[in-house]
């Protein structure tokens, strides 16, 4: 009897119906004869109506007490969808994240996962019961407090159950069909993949594709997780976010080509006029650094004339730049550089495929696509399997088409409309 | 250095402006140099809203998950308060009841504490932070699962923890500034008790009174803990409910009479011509058992003509009443009675004081009373330090405001009305 792990976000549980809808779907799994461990996020809002609550007692809460009080979203949510699965007759037990032995760090709102120990999911499940464990949540042992994994936080409790109990799959439910070829808002003839590498998956998540958090995936990667991205409210089997070894073992035939993502969250800071000396530019990345802010694409101009002097572009999180712009700016003297140029409104668009490593010209291809269309490109960054060109916001849906278009990409039917989804 | 433990109810945590106030009273209280344990109920209507979700998914949700539902919101007041009081500069912790070591039996919705080991709570007043801990919830060690105390299990909490940790006393803080002679609602002139004997105070709770759970009081007469009541939103001393070694030790002049409480809730059942053989009583009373039903008082008429039958007369709460009847109604033939007479419109009076024990004339002064003002007496039970007697509903302010008066009981001044309070 093959043991499934499925994860339903906030989205997928976010009210009474919503929650009797997934339990009989879980149910009709049982009845196949499946194992299932079933992580929930919290429903629909409750957790942004709780951090408001935090925020209209205290401007920065407490960490400790924070996490206290957001794990009660899980809590909910896992006891409701437990209560209706039994009300159908089937027996199911929902665990905290502590019950379920999800063992973190002590660093709350961010805590890492060191240890998995589900003993008591083992239990239920050699009871034959559906277990339920609420996402998101772990429990340090040496403070013996409540700790919140932070971002994607339940992907990676389903995901992290999934290898401790050597589950078949790693089912993510979410509110989109699956990964796709490009964010349908942008591109309606982004198609639905129904097979993507967790390497590609891995470069879409961190080019900007919202669907799975890359902390989930890597975790899935490490542990050699096959995961499943698919809807709670269709039947569509949703996209297979595959291991090498599944694909050795399924002989996967992959497309060259993954998909495109795009990101806007990004901003560009120029220091112009740096001082064209060894270690000028280490110093101010070793200022963003210590502002704490994740630089993502740097592009060192090549001297135009021999004036001893040169500009370095880098693009980094939205959030993080007035800060590094404050520190750059104080340090204006150390650095000794002319001016600094500021640009928030850029689009960085990534083409993904592990069959780059093999495939000629995809590059030729990529850059031919934007020149016909016009669009300028400002900064370039690859990886093995990826090209991510940085363009103007404005240039955002048009350069994602093209690019979309130019790679065969292009599906018969429009999608669904993407939606965001639970943490 | 003091140890107090607070209980603060629902109506005291309403919203975060609440919570805020509540922080407020506490951290001055520790400026004042005193060791706090601070228990809480859950905001407002939380609880309520949390049962109704419930039973949005199933009509008798499981108890085990309802346990695990409604426990969250004690967490989320608690992890509040903490913030609250972290945000004015002094420590705090909040635990949930098993990490206060609230160990209780399994029967969830109503569990028993067996044991209280707040081994973490003492470690934080050691290190100088405010203890919050979640009122209402327990730890089953068997189960290893989560449970709920019942009604007025937050008030039992804090009493527990009072007793576990030597308090010197124990606050439980509501919306009434104490325990009042009668309900102000229905006797205007009724006035705050300075002090009351826990004895007195069981009668009073066993009576109607609302504003201390019995169990509460029980516990702390067992335990020897000594109760304050009051109000949060004034700074009116409130009630002392004190034990024996308290009024020795502070020489407590205890007046004769203690109150005066009414109760709305009860139903009379009169079973008219019982055989009267040996053990007819007693067949009625088995059946009405096993109906899960309390009898309160009962009344077997005297034989007026002898025609070997006889009336029994009996109060029930009236939410046990229907199934009872029926009950009766089916075993009319082994029980070989008459008919069946139902009263839902009485109402219960109890006059209280630990005087009676001494000060003769007491039920005399009572019914000359009632008398005089024309109140006719159905019924008549009696403690060592209670007189209850039951009249038609339509009479229960009247009486009580009668007898209120007829005992000096009466204050110079209309009390605040009074209003309920949380769990």
């Amino acid at each position: 009897m093959s043991l499934i792990v499925q994860k339903y976000g906030g989205s997928s549980v976010a009210d009474a119906e919503s929650i009797r809808r997934v339990a009989k779907r879980i149910v009709d799994l049982k009845r196949q004869g499946h194992d299932l461990v079933v992580t929930v996020s919290a429903m629909g809002d409750t957790t942004d109506d709780l951090i408001e609550l935090a925020h209209e007692i205290s401007p920065i809460p407490d960490p400790r007490e924070f996490d206290m009080l957001i794990t009660t979203g899980e809590r909910i949510s896992m006891a409701l969808l437990a209560m209706a699965i039994k009300s159908m007759g089937y027996d199911a037990r929902s665990y905290t994240g502590s019950q379920a032995g999800m063992i973190t760090d002590a660093r709350h709102g961010d805590a890492r996962i060191v240890d998995v120990t589900p003993v008591r999911v083992r239990e239920a499940l050699d009871e034959g019961a559906i277990a339920i464990v609420a996402g998101f949540q772990g429990f340090n042992r040496d403070t013996r407090d409540i700790t919140t994994l932070g971002r994607g936080g339940s992907d990676t409790t389903a995901v992290a159950l999934a290898a401790a109990l050597d589950a078949e799959r790693c089912e993510i439910y979410t509110d989109v069909d699956g990964v796709f070829t490009a964010d349908p808002r942008m591109v309606p003839k982004a198609h639905k993949i129904d097979m993507i590498s967790s390497e590609e998956m891995l470069e879409l998540a961190g080019s900007g594709a919202k669907v799975l958090h890359i902390r989930a995936v890597e975790y899935a990667r490490r542990q050699n997780v096959t995961l499943v991205v698919r809807s709670s409210f269709s039947n569509d089997p949703g996209t297979i976010v595959y291991q090498p070894d599944y694909a050795k073992e399924h002989q996967v035939e992959a497309p060259t080509i993954a998909g495109v993502a795009h990101d806007l969250s990004q901003a560009k800071i120029t220091v112009v006029g740096v001082p064209d000396v060894p270690g000028s530019a280490a110093a101010i990345f070793n200022l963003v650094a210590q502002q704490g802010a994740n630089i993502d694409m740097i592009v060192q101009n090549v001297q135009t004339q021999n004036d001893g002097v040169t500009d370095i572009s880098f693009t980094l999180p939205k959030a993080s730049a007035d800060q590094v712009l404050r520190a750059i700016e104080a340090a204006r003297d150390e650095l000794g550089y002319e001016s600094l140029r500021f640009d928030d409104q850029i689009c960085k668009i990534s083409l993904v495929g592990a069959g780059m490593r093999t495939n000629i010209g995809i590059s030729a291809t990529l850059f031919e696509a934007l020149r016909d269309a016009g669009i300028n490109v400002d900064m370039i960054s690859t990886s093995e399997i990826r090209i991510s060109i940085v363009t103007s916001a404005g240039m955002a849906s048009r350069a994602t088409k093209v690019i979309h278009t130019a790679f065969g990409l292009d599906g018969d039917s429009e999608a669904v409309v993407y939606a965001g989804t639970g943490r």
